[in-house]
Parts: structure tokens; C-alpha cells; sequence
């Protein structure tokens, strides 16, 4: 673990989120910011202490859960270290970009009984969250379909788009967790087509897709579409849609103020989007550190855990197996 | 009568409303158009007789209903006419822009049972039709205030605008019925300001405004507020809000489709409004011809009278005395 | 083709469109409805002469066009007739459920050369079309995605979908065609998916699927999705989301009027969809056949053809291939 | 000023914005709160030092400036205490509810050259904000009306209602300033009604009112009209309209997500509003003070001061002469 964790302390990106929108956060809360292993600045501006190393502070008694907010590639092994140190873990998505790796993290942690909360953030926003407690109150009735629109608003940098571990794993993940989120159930089937549109010459240089329309069904027969774009020029697009026998819930895009401007030729929404996930999704932050809090005071089980990540990252592989097969794929077929 | 009529045929529009639109509505019903007295030619296309003149169409014993859609300084006589010969009349308004006259009409066919209906055509647009029911049937609870929002696209020309017979009476008459219809009783006190915003050296020429604000209220309390405006580019704009204490309601405007472009600086609705009261008022046009139709096949008073156009200019009445003495008016001030 | 019109006739179901709105439309054109060929009552009402057979009408020379609104397994022969009489023709689509037969009629046909339009009025929709003309203008830069919502509200009868020829050819037939008018090039290939979701018992019963998922790609690489219900309960939905990289485009569903409802638990729409596609496609039904009519008399070929037709009937034989296989299907691999 | 400090001590209440909320905000700065002057319990959980008395505070030379936030009765006292200290003063609105007294707080400071703002927040609202920059910058032509619709959710209880000094200095005090934000200069006539609509027996025993409609003009002609309530059911409605010859401007509501149910009656939007003001307003507290900072750190004077108060004051009180002599009252007419 020590290696993998040095290593990130090298990146020099352990936390990513700004440490001001932690220290806020976590100040509603029983829980209290003590400690911080990183290497940016930014940390000793918070007033916490610093730690000399990720062992340090998970030796430290009063340490009693930890935020793990570095590189992916060091996730899996401070997840082992902070379970064995029997802190409660909070860790961004995902675990791991290897399947593999992520059973081998399971198999690992097994014998720990710590808590354990993935940053699948997007179930905490208000709106989808009131459309899956609508679902889960039967509001809609019988669920047939799910439409979920997922875009980010700029290609990232042909250096994080190498390391990131292809659209389906890095960024779409969110999208076959919140699938399964709303659909209730597990797809057992997958189907996905995927393509470099915005940038043909980059994704043929470093073989990757931007572009991509997966269709998914569970075993009862419930549908979910899930389009995706790395490029919406027009802002960060993200909305999921519920067709049930009883009535339809959309859970829109939120806009940062609401002024309309009619001219002779249009009405007009400045700003329509929030920028990016930051903005979008700054309740959806917060509330899932609140979330993590309170089961951690409650004594109970987090709302998403590991066994969501490992799921999603299924479904993932099954995206990538039809994709190279052009045909629908069942998910057992998905071997780590 | 006779003098006026054959004044409005010299002046060549006895019909504004277009022989199509009236073809096809009339034949909703088992009314039919039967006879035009129109100098245009437009009328022979319809495929109805032309009456030579409008007593030889009074005459007609055939005719049970007329429409006057005639100049204005011609309603007066139309109506008394048409009443003498014992048929119904749908007649636009304003009856007169004189209340004066409007009073002597009103004890000319006092002696006449006949149904009349004045075309003020927006109590039967769908969305505020469905907002006054809405009030009517307490959904609101107890109606606090109203608000009228009521802006033309395009100044009407100065030839226009000289013998219109001004703002109030000409254009916010509309929006006086209106009021009644949505507060459900008379105004017994109006405020008004207005001035030539639009086109101030026109307004000097012939002492015409352009622009104007109103507030009344009811012997109950009811507060009305209209906005005004001869001139809103972005298109005909016509809104009506009505707060109770136990919801508000906004009637709004309509489009033509839903398109709505998303670029990297906006979300753009093309084309937010109905061009003007022909696109916008398309089906109360319809509507009213509809009860008219119906209240004479059932044999029951109109929905909206020669009375309403009477209060109506009452209102307009007093808000030009509000305007010359800038104080709140009693309706009761106004004599004809 | 005497028996299936004779049949048709039967049936009593000549024309779906009722008279009045024929008549108010063809009536703004220099064409004029002349002559109907009909057993129901109403094409008396109409002051047209009522035609004795379908071979007396077309015989008749003063017959320049014939509108062919009969029950769908008539439309074949009705037009392989109309065109060897040398009338234009506007046939209501689909031309036949199976598209051996359509493969035939073309063949029959292919020596006469007489106008042809198919009535996909969905092209002809305000919205829909300005969105296509935006994306022909070049406004949204590169097309990537098209995502069409198709949901009808009402579950047909039993006996209809009996004889209706199944989901993917009598309802999602307008989708394929729609997919085709936004992509500006045929798909290629074809994924589905479909389920009896709404009705299982009936679904079973039948053999008929009401609920479905499509992925289609073009050759330049485009991606579309279609999503389709039988039962909608809260209304028409028809909507068409356009992805470019330089901007998107939504045409959305339209509402009858703009009455919100604010109450303390909610902003509320009554009446937010048109009921189904006589009221959403009304303009769309009268601008088709404006369009008919321009082609006609401007002597240029009609917008939207027997082609159309026959390529949107493949794109759903590939859909039920595909159903069938679970895995992406080429167009190509459709034999009729 | 000390009697009047310490009677604010004694109500308890010296600070109504929550602590939680300035540390958060005052963090982005290079402002820090270091001393609090408080009796509430609150205080002592911010980790900054608890002062014994205001004076202590003031005579600490490493306090650069305060923050009042007390009852309105001890504003004027403190303002006139902090300047004498040099202190930078942000002061809640109003300044106090009587003119005379504000009268007299600016003749005590004049002296004292300290940057002083005042908190009217609105103006600070990103909606809000942007309209008035496009005003400014000339995007909507020439500005001919400004509609302003403001209600609060709940009516105050009795004991409040009794000493918050009248509608028109609580709460439409707000409108009032927000009218000369964005028309850009100051009304100079004033007509104004005001009934007790929603509590009528409340009004009766405490003399106060609940509902109102105003209508101001400017010198230049601009027309300005303001609606309120106390008790908006539906939520805080918070809108301004600007209406000009190039354009329109709505600054809408916000909403707290973009949740929309669609049912077989309805379209509709849970929560369509922010609760109130803490909630609507959010950003703008937080904008309010970065403004105040950048002033200071700046060396710049505060974008809405003093003054700004005084003449919002001076409107309500010519809406209350108004309403006693029900006519149009010049401004200019009110006598502190």
C-alpha cells in the first residue's frame, strides 16, 4: 500500500476537492476535520494538522473515518490500509479502473467490518434523488424505461483521457450507477455503441471513443437508454428521465439564475447550465458527506457502497464486450 | 343608420376578420354564413350571396344572426339596426369610443329582446378561460389581486392612431374587460398614468400616449394592476396572474412550437411568442363565434354583452380622468 | 385492386381525416376537393359529389389528384391505380405493412411518372422542421446524436393491433422516418429491443410487443435512439433532441395553452401536452398537404416519397431482425 | 448609542445571520471574523473571540470593520458609534424605520469618512444583477417600464407586524431600492394601495396592511409598478421585469431543482420556489459581502450605501402619503 500511496503523495494530487468546500461541509457535522495527508499548499491553509504520511494518520487514534479523494490508482490499496486501520471510509469513484483489482480490494477488506461509502455523488442530488424516492413510493407506478443524458462540457486533456481508463470505466460509470440507482434492479443485459466523434484523429491515436449510446434491460424487462458525449459545447448536461404505467418524472438541468431575455427574434436563458460537476452537483457533495456522517453516527450501513462500485464497473466491461461484439451481452458473461 | 353604413362601405371594410376564417368556423354549427354586404372582394369568394345593402340583408327574413365587423363609428347604428330587425348580433367592440353614444344605443334597443354579444374575444382564449374557471371554482381561494400584462408588437400607424379614439378606449379596453371578467365584479376606483414613450413626437402631434400603467379596486378590496405598452418587439404579449390566498395562477403566452436551441452562450426559444391577436387569439376567436352560436341554439343570454362593453368604457372613462386630475378616481365620477 | 377498395369500402373507413378539415384546407390552395369516393355520411355533408367507385372517380379527367386515406391494406392497389390514371397521388402512410408488397407497387408503378407523397406529417411540424432546417443551415455544426421520444398515450384495441402490423411498422414507422429527415442519410445498421410491458396478457395473446428501445448508426458514424410506448398516460409525447458540436436542439411537446397553477406544493401545467396527433400534428397535417400542393402546381417532385416509404419500411424489418438475433443488424442483410 | 447597544443585547438577537454562514463566506477573503459581540450561544462556537461589550470591540484597533446585523433600532446608534471608531460598517437594512432618525445618523457621521453599506442584498442577486447590467449596458434600448412582484411566504406573527415599523419601511423597503437599481434613477412621483387582504382583523387591531400596489415615475418618464403580499401560499415570489423598446428582461424565481412530474392531469414542478429569503437569496448575502471586501481592500466606495437607504425611505414614506390623500404625491413633498 505504502508504494501506491507515496506515489500519489508524488502526483501531488491526493485531495481533489478544494479543501475550503471540505472544511465547510464537514462543520455542519459531528465530525470534525483533524487531519490531512497531502502535499498541495492548499492543506495548511485549512488550520488542520498535516500528516507526515498516510500511516501516520491512520495510526492516530482519533482519526475515526477517512476521506479518500486521490488518484484512482492508489483507491484500492488506501482502501485496505484504512480498513485495516478500522477507520469508516469515504472514497471517490472508482475503486479501480481494473475489475480485478477491485475483486482482489473485496477479497482484502473482507474480514473488516468498516464502513464504506463510494462518491457516487450523482444520487444525492436533489432532483434525481426526489425522482427516485418517487419511484420507490410507487408514484409512477410500474417502471418501464430509463433515459439518462449524461455530457460533460469540454474533451479533457489527451493526457488524462491515456490514464483515465476509457469513457465507459471513467466517465459513463456514473451513469450505469445512477441506472442502476433508478432502475431498482440490476441490467442483466447490455448493449452499447460507442465512437470518436468529436475528436476522430485523437481517439485513433490513443484508441479511444468520446461518444457513445448504450440500451440495457434488467431481468423483469425494464429498459434504460444512457446517451453520453465527452463535448457538449452548450454546458454540462445531465438528466434522467422515468417512464412508468402511472406517470413520467424528468429530472432536469439547473440553471444558475433565471433571468430570460425576449428580443424580436427569441426568449433567450443566459447561463441555462450549471458549468460543470462542481456546480451541478454542490448539493449532491455535500449531501453525500452528510450521508456518510450520519451512518457513521447512526451506527448503519452507507447508502453506496462497494458492491455499487464493482456493479457499475460490470456493467461497464459488458458495455465493452458488446461494443468489440456488436451484439446485446448478458453481464455474467463479464469475467474479472 | 343608413348614412353610417354607407360610410363604412365606402371606407371598404365592413368585414376585419377574413371571409376564410368565418367559412370555417361558421360551419362548426348549424349556423351557416348566408349573405355579405361587403365591398371587398374577398366576399365573392366566399361562395355566399352579396347582399346588395345592408337593409336589404335586415330584410331577409332568412338571416337570423349578423356579425358587425365594421369600422367602429359605424357599431352604433349597425346594432339599432339590426336589432330593430330582430336579429341577433355579434358585434365587435367597442361599440362606440363614445360613451355618450354608447348610452344612446343602449336606450335605442332597450325595447328590442334580442341576443347580443360584444367580441371581446379574450374571455374565450383556452388559458384564461381556464384560469377565470379555476377562480370561479375556488381553487384559489380568495382573489387578492390581478395582474394584466398587455403590449402590442408594432405602434398601428398614425392615421390609425388618430381616429382609434385613444389608448384606453381603443387598446386597454381589452384589458378593462378583462379585469371585470377575472376580478368577477366591477372596479370602483382607478388610477392611471401614460405617456408617449414610444414615439414621443408623435404623441405631441396628436396628443396621443403610447404607454401606460393602471391600478384599481374592487368595493371588496380586489386589487388590479394592467401594464401597457403600443410597442413590445419581442412580440404580442398577454399575461394575466391572479393571486389568491390559496394559490396564484398565471395565464401566460403561447408559442408557436417548442424549439428550443442550446448553444454555448444561451437556451433560445425561436419564435416564444404568437405574432399578434389573429395567431395568439385563434381559438377564442373561434370560441366566442361558438357560444355566440350557442347561446342563440339554446335560446340563453350571451356570455358577454353590451352591458360588459358599457362598464368596460366606463373604466377607460375614468382612467382618463385619473390621468388629467393624478388622483384615484371614482368609476361613479364618470358621466357619459 | 377493385376487391381491396371494394373492401375498403366495406369497411366504411375511406378517409380518416374528417371532411371539414379537408375541405378548410385544400379550400386555402387553388386545388379544390371535387369529388369523394366514401360510404360514410359525412362526405355528403361536405357539398362535394360523392363518386360511385373508386374507378369513376379516377376515370373522371377533371381529377387532377387523389388523397388516399383507406385502410392501409388498400393504399397498394389504390395507388398503383391512381397512378396508371395519371393522377398525382397522396397516400397516408404506411403504403403496405409488408414490404414485398411495397417492392411490387413500386415496380408497378415505375413507368408512370405522377407525383407521390407519403403522409409523414411529422416532417412538416413547425418545430421538427425548423430544427431539421437549422442542422441543414449548419447552426449545430456536426450532427452526432439524434434521440426521438415517441410515446402514444392510449393503448390501441385489440383488434387494431391485430391487423396493425406491429409496433415497429405501424407506430415506430413515423420514428424510422423522422430518424432519416434529422440524420440526413439512412441508418446502416439497426439494434432494438421491445417488450409487451404494457399489457403482458395482451402482448402474449397477440404475439405483439407495445414498448421499445432503438440504436441505429449511419455510415458517417451519426448515432440515434429511439424510444417508444404504446401508453403514455400523461399524453402525446413526441419529442426530437438533436446533438451537434456546436450546439443542440430540442423540439419539445407543445400545449394547448399556458395556465400554471402555483400552489405550496407545486408550479402546475394542466393540460401540458396536445391529446394526441389530430391536435399535436394539426399544423403539420394542413402544411403536408400545402406542400402537396405547391409540388403539384409548381411541378416539382413532393418532399417526401414513395422512397421514404419504402426505406423507413426496412429500417423496421431491420428492427424486427434484430429483435430476433440480439445484436446489431445491417440494413442491407433486409431482403424484402 | 451604548443604551440602545445594550438594550439590542438584551432582545438577544444582535445577529440574525447565522455564524455558520459568515465564517463560511468571510473564509474566501482576506477578510477575517475575529470578535463577535453576541449574548447568543451561537457566538461562542465560531471559535472567535466573544467581545464583553460593542465598545471593547470598537476600541480594538485590529477590528477593520463590523458587521450589524442587530435589531433595527439599534442600527443608527452603532452606525454613528463605528464611524466615530473608522471602523468599515455593513449594516442590515433599514438604517432605522424612522426618516427623521436616519436623517439625523447622517448628519452625526458626515465627518467621519468611512466606507458604509447597506444591505439590501437584492442587488446582489445573479438574476437580478444581470438584468441591470444589460440595461446598463444598453441591451434592451431604451428602459420604459420596471414591473417588480414581491411576496413573502407566511404572514409574521402579531408581535413582529407591531414593531417592524409598516409594510412599506419592512419589507417593501427591499422593492423600493430594487426599483432604483434598475431604473436607473429615482422616482419622483409615488401612487400607492394598500388593504389587510389576508389577515383583515389582524389589520383592524394593529392598524397595519398586508397587501399593496404601487405605481412610481421618474423624472425622465420611466414607469415603475410594485405588487405585494405578505402571504404568497405558493412559495417566496421574487421577479422583476424590465421592459424596453430593443427588449424584455424577466428576472425569475429560482428553483431549488428541476424536478417536473408528468401525470395524466398535470406537468408538474415540486418545489417551483426557494423557501425564502435564506434560501432565494443565498448568493446574493454571500455577493453582498464579497462587495463589501473588495470596497475596502479596494479603497473603493461600496456599490449601495447610505444613501441608497435614505432614498428607498423616502418612497415609502411618500407611498404612505399616498395612501392617506389617495392621489400621485411628488417625493419631493416628503419631510423627514
Amino acid at each position: 500500500m505504502a508504494e501506491n500511496a507515496e506515489n500519489a503523495r508524488e502526483q501531488g494530487h491526493l485531495f481533489v476537492i478544494d479543501f475550503g468546500e471540505l472544511v465547510a461541509q464537514v462543520a455542519n457535522h459531528s465530525l470534525r476535520l483533524t487531519s490531512l495527508f497531502d502535499v498541495q499548499e492548499s492543506a495548511a491553509a485549512t488550520g488542520c494538522s498535516v500528516a507526515g504520511s498516510v500511516a501516520e494518520m491512520l495510526a492516530d487514534l482519533g482519526v475515526e473515518a477517512v476521506l479518500i479523494a486521490s488518484a484512482t490508482n492508489t483507491h484500492a490499496a488506501l482502501i485496505e490500509a484504512a480498513a485495516a486501520a478500522g477507520k469508516a471510509i469515504f472514497c471517490e469513484k472508482p475503486i479501480d479502473t481494473s475489475l480485478a483489482r477491485i475483486e482482489q480490494c473485496a477479497a482484502a477488506i473482507a474480514s473488516f467490518d468498516v464502513p464504506i461509502q463510494i462518491g457516487f455523488n450523482r444520487r444525492f442530488d436533489p432532483g434525481h434523488k426526489a425522482a427516485r424516492d418517487a419511484v420507490q413510493a410507487g408514484e409512477i407506478g410500474a417502471l418501464h424505461q430509463v433515459i439518462i443524458t449524461s455530457r460533460d462540457p469540454d474533451l479533457p486533456s489527451r493526457a488524462y483521457l491515456e490514464t483515465a481508463g476509457g469513457l465507459f470505466r471513467d466517465m459513463i460509470i456514473h451513469d450505469f450507477d445512477l441506472a442502476r440507482f433508478m432502475l431498482g434492479e440490476d441490467p442483466v443485459e447490455v448493449f452499447a455503441i460507442a465512437d470518436a466523434l468529436i475528436d476522430p484523429a485523437l481517439g485513433k491515436a490513443i484508441g479511444e471513443v468520446d461518444t457513445a449510446m448504450i440500451v440495457m434491460r434488467t431481468a423483469s424487462g425494464k429498459m434504460c437508454h444512457i446517451n453520453n458525449s465527452r463535448t457538449a459545447v452548450y454546458g454540462y448536461d445531465q438528466r434522467v428521465e422515468l417512464l412508468g404505467d402511472a406517470s413520467m418524472l424528468i429530472s432536469g438541468n439547473r440553471k444558475p439564475h433565471a433571468l430570460t431575455r425576449y428580443s424580436a427574434t427569441a426568449a433567450e436563458q443566459a447561463e441555462p447550465y450549471e458549468h460543470f460537476f462542481l456546480e451541478r452537483y454542490r448539493e449532491a457533495f455535500a449531501l453525500q458527506l452528510d450521508a456518510f456522517a450520519d451512518a457513521i453516527e447512526q451506527g448503519r450501513p452507507c447508502e453506496v457502497g462497494f458492491e455499487d462500485d464493482r456493479q457499475a464497473m460490470r456493467l461497464a466491461e459488458a458495455a465493452y464486450l458488446s461494443l468489440a461484439q456488436r451484439r446485446m451481452v448478458l453481464v455474467e458473461e463479464v469475467r474479472a
